[in-house]
């Protein structure tokens, strides 16, 4: 599992998180998480989050989750359903394996916020780079 | 269709597109554009541009696509496919209606550099808020 | 809750749910399932169960997951990914609501075989024709 | 190119194919399509075509697309919107190559009936068993 130093290291070298204050909250073998506060730098026409900020964190929790294996991942594709939205808040994005196959990784997402009201859910799938 | 001034007026009323320096080039009643220069903040743990970052540029054209017709939409839901990747350079991203219902838009988003090469393919629905 | 006189009925005024032998199990208000017992016509070119028929059984139970409140509904959108595949036995997809709005509902779905190997995994959206 | 016995072989090869009476038209090595009548059988509770039977027609012209490689291929996932639908007639499904990776290919699918009525838009990922 990652370490404290990991995590930071991790964030570090990847600009779009950093840029975006997402931050990992844990990461274990088939399920990970990560959290963001709502800044209004963040937000969409009608003042709620936007939905490129909630793929954002689907997208960051999904690599992490995958990785947690110790190989290299690129997302191939995504599905997002948006269900909620809210303008303020800390939201957490948490990634659980659905299937690791040997090039292929399913991640299921929730965003959720602080009172647990579901914002997006979403499937991602992960190719894996190393043979 | 909309005119220079509406172009920056919306992009200043949408903070999270503005946040990304992302641009409309052009507003069609069926087909719209926008555009982002990469800068080292949009980047992912490769070096190329973060998937969360090809999305906003989906997200943001999609709204602007669905909106040609002066009515207001959220994001339903979207589906995108990551083709290929690059480091630098010009992006665009092109909508294009594929469907307007009375309730639903459904448009089909495709994101492209300066020498045409496709790097991610979307499907994004829509709904409209006004009745 | 739907009665067994209901279910013959549904399935009965369904023609290619009837077609393809796919049985409602149990209705509830959030949560449904259907089941199938795989046959000769039903494999692909790989002698495995075929894609479209494991969709066709995630159509059906999300259409009576959704329908359970009493209203009509039309599919609008799905998104699956295939996981893993078999030849024979019984198989159940069990749906699930992710999110029940005023027009557009969410399910969640699983397909299974009676050894609890996950074959398919999706969410579909459907659209209330009722208003 | 395939030639027409080939055809004949490859849906006599795919029962479910066969089970639906979904006919090649033709194999590109870049763009494929697939045909059917509606029969009773296939329509749903409302009395238009059953989403799973579309679903199916993306499926099946997705395989054909993605196999004019000559290799073998499982389809990995899709995405469908339904866009209209009807009770009678001919329907087509239209393939398109979208990406040609190592391992997968991305198809985009139209469903149409002969009046060019856009029934369904879907796009499907493909993962190559041959090495």
């Amino acid at each position: 599992m990652m370490r404290l130093s990991d995590f930071e290291r991790y964030q570090r070298e990847n600009p779009f998180m950093d840029y975006n204050h997402i931050e990992i909250v844990f990461v274990e073998s088939e399920r990970s998480q990560v959290r963001m506060a709502i800044t209004p730098s963040g937000r969409n026409l009608n003042g709620a989050v936007h939905g490129g900020l909630l793929y954002t964190m689907v997208d960051c929790v999904a690599g992490v989750t995958a990785r947690a294996d110790g190989r290299n991942y690129v997302t191939q594709s995504a599905h997002i359903n948006f269900l909620q939205n809210v303008a303020n808040g800390i939201l957490f994005a948490t990634g659980e394996i659905i299937r690791r196959g040997n090039r292929v990784a399913v991640v299921h997402v929730k965003v959720e916020n602080e009172e647990a009201i579901l914002l997006a859910d979403a499937s991602v799938e992960l190719y894996c780079l190393d043979t």
